[in-house]
């Protein structure tokens, strides 16, 4: 049994969950949510404030495991800036508290969840709603990804042990 | 009197510099460095380790102020990505010391340095040299540039005071 941390990086938004991982087929969903943080915030406030939202669940939940989505090159590079940067802030708080971190790059979460390396948003939603068993698609988007990201490691763990 | 920390952030090499202002023509550079990373690490040792070594100067030096230089994007997204994410650990190992951070984009800290926005590497160097009394330009460029950040913060703390 594992617990691991799931994390869609973001300035204004870094979508997170928690799964309980039994075996590869039996994945438990224990929350999931996001952490906000709003422009009128300096960038030293938001990335404190994201650091501050992440270290309580990593307390509340002790994951063995964190799993994050490689950055995506081919956005804006401002884009990348602000997505970069929340990233940084997210990888150190997740290093300080001595948690072993897994990339993901988006391809290999798709293929992971669906077969498909070129599914879209909506099928991967479809996915996590019905390999979780939920009654409904996770909300915010973001939350969602961060569940997909979250499987596709307990599912990579699966495949080697 | 204060003590004011430079960083130029980059995720292979960082510069620092730890400068004492006691008026703004009166600035004495305690000391100045790189923190080094090396491509062979993962990203969160490289990140880590830039903590560590910038905890390690902060523990020492007590900065009361810190000023970094704006994000640049008009470089190339991969770049924008290596370096927003280690200034982003670098923004937050500061919060987590509550060591108020100040931003300057690149020309600010020009003109503050020699009245022309669009001052080359080269004689912003020749400038620190010249306003701090050293033998020689600092060394790496990098370094130098973080002399420059934290002079930049001095003179606009000057100008405002």
């Amino acid at each position: 049994m594992q617990i691991i941390l799931g994390i869609d990086p973001g300035l204004s938004m870094t979508g997170w969950s928690i799964i309980q991982a039994q075996t590869r087929d039996q994945i438990l969903p224990l929350n999931y949510g996001c952490i906000k943080t709003y422009p009128a915030q300096t960038l030293i406030q938001r990335l404190h404030s994201i650091n501050i939202q992440l270290q309580e669940i990593i307390n509340t939940y002790h994951p063995q495991n964190a799993a994050i989505e490689e950055l995506f090159f081919a956005k804006q590079a401002k884009t990348v800036a602000a997505v970069g940067q929340a990233r940084g802030a997210i990888v150190l708080t997740i290093a300080l508290n001595k948690i072993p971190l897994f990339e993901y790059n988006p391809r290999t979460v798709k293929i992971s969840l669906t077969s498909n390396g070129s599914a879209d948003k909506s099928q991967m939603q479809k996915m996590v709603k019905m390999l979780l068993n939920l009654k409904e698609i996770p909300q915010p988007d973001d939350a969602a990804d961060a569940l997909a990201i979250a499987m596709c490691h307990a599912s990579s763990v699966g495949n080697v042990g």
